[in-house]
């Protein structure tokens, strides 16, 4: 039985893409993984490691005979990427990435490629605060959910072939409307990175008598502010093109945090309770 | 060799007053450990598991020769339990607490109590957001810091009596003006959980669609949020009591909050990923 592609280019060798490059080729998914990217030293590592079979740094230079093309770069970059590709692209290749952000991805996607080279707009939600194709392992995406976000112009069998891609790879797909992946995980994702950068800032900046706040923050604290070491252009990226939707999560959890604040400031312990003991059943709902 | 002190009170046998009574059995501090508290269950559960060897439920029936008081209740409660015990103590006795607050404790304990009772202010930081007696553990304290917050008013042997008394235990014993330790832990600890609460209550209540986003919060947003789990009363006190100084930490993290909203609603790329950056250099600088 031969591989469900001959020969797939990722691009942005990191934490995602190797990973991906690994599992894809794990599964014997691929009959090639090649890496582009910008950083030559990182893709020399990838290839020394065997995350990617080889490895090419300038668009124009990508190999015939690419039938899967994953762009893994930060959000910002993905919709200049797959142009600058495109030229070079054959007929029938098909595209996907692995963003965190899906509705402007999707919709500028589409404007982009001609029908000859479908797109399907792919979020695997794993990952870790680790940076780079040194982090990069084979199973990061096992157990793991990989939200597939077609439009009503998702080429259909392009979209089933991902499916299979990513459940080969051990991910539980599911399918979703791409603003609604947006909206989700704006509140589940996206909102709790925003508040530990700025907590993090808040306890930086924070001038206690002359202490090194720092020295106080526990095991828990750490634990607590660990995203907060993610990378910050990947980030940047997902605020900016999610910004919409982070901005609504943003001022329902301001609205919350003042209630909070008007509570503690009035010494309202029964309401204070109420809000506390009700976060307390929230979180044992979950799964 | 006698033990440090002869008859020990926890009055609150949850999880700290658990562990400090299974501790200072452990290392010998106490000859007897003797439980306080309404909750006769949890007293018979904590004496039947040999955390305590006894234990009483009303104030006036606390038996004769009690040396040391430990006060383990949550902050709101501490002064007036302290208040409840005072007309039956032995001159002598020792009193101390172990609270998450501290200016308002230290202060009001020095004006209720007569000179022959010292009091020494002291905050263990180490917990989990488990609760009770069936939660404690004799190691809880070990290698963890324990802040003694003395007045000029404290008495010098009992402050000494208590710093042992930790040290025995395990824990890394520092001492610094109660109104300090307030600051500090306003922002590493109890800013860290209104925000929490905050978050998980903006999940609680956000409408997406027909989503239910609880399915939608992975491992990562579940370890993040471990705290919004601890006892609704116990925060609900200190928030009460620290609320100055939560009320300043609650102030700036808005602040860099609403910075941060501002940066990504205007697309200000640059400048979000310097605030991100920033981040990443102070969690890289603590321990």
């Amino acid at each position: 039985m031969g591989s469900m592609f001959r020969r797939m280019v990722v691009a942005g060798v990191g934490l995602i893409g190797g990973s991906l490059a690994l599992a894809a080729k794990k599964q014997g998914l691929v009959g090639e993984a090649i890496g582009f990217g910008r950083g030559e030293e990182n893709l020399r590592m990838a290839r020394d490691r065997g995350i990617i079979d080889r490895y090419f740094s300038r668009p124009g230079e990508i190999p015939g005979g690419v039938d899967l093309l994953i762009l893994a770069a930060p959000v910002q970059a993905t919709v200049s990427l797959a142009a600058s590709f495109l030229p070079a692209l054959e007929a029938g290749c098909l595209i996907s990435d692995v963003g965190s952000v899906k509705a402007s991805i999707v919709r500028e996607m589409e404007k982009l490629l001609p029908p000859e080279i479908p797109f399907v707009g792919a979020h695997p939600i794993a990952g870790s605060e680790q940076w780079g194709a040194q982090a990069a392992v084979a199973d990061l995406f096992l157990g793991h959910r990989c939200i597939l976000t077609p439009s009503r112009d998702t080429d259909a069998d392009a979209l089933q072939k991902m499916d299979g891609f990513w459940r080969a790879m051990g991910a539980k797909v599911e399918r979703m409307d791409p603003r609604l992946h947006d909206k989700i995980l704006g509140v589940v994702s996206h909102l709790p990175h925003v508040l530990v950068y700025a907590l993090v800032n808040t306890l930086g900046r924070a001038k206690v008598d002359s202490v090194d706040l720092k020295s106080y923050c526990g095991g828990g604290f750490k634990d607590f502010t660990r995203i907060a070491s993610s990378r910050p252009e990947l980030w940047r990226d997902i605020c900016l093109v999610n910004r919409r939707a982070i901005g609504k999560s943003l001022s329902d959890y301001i609205k919350n945090l003042e209630r909070l604040r008007k509570l503690i400031r009035d010494g309202k312990g029964d309401l204070l309770e109420r809000e506390f003991a009700r976060a307390n059943e929230v979180r044992r709902q979950m799964p």
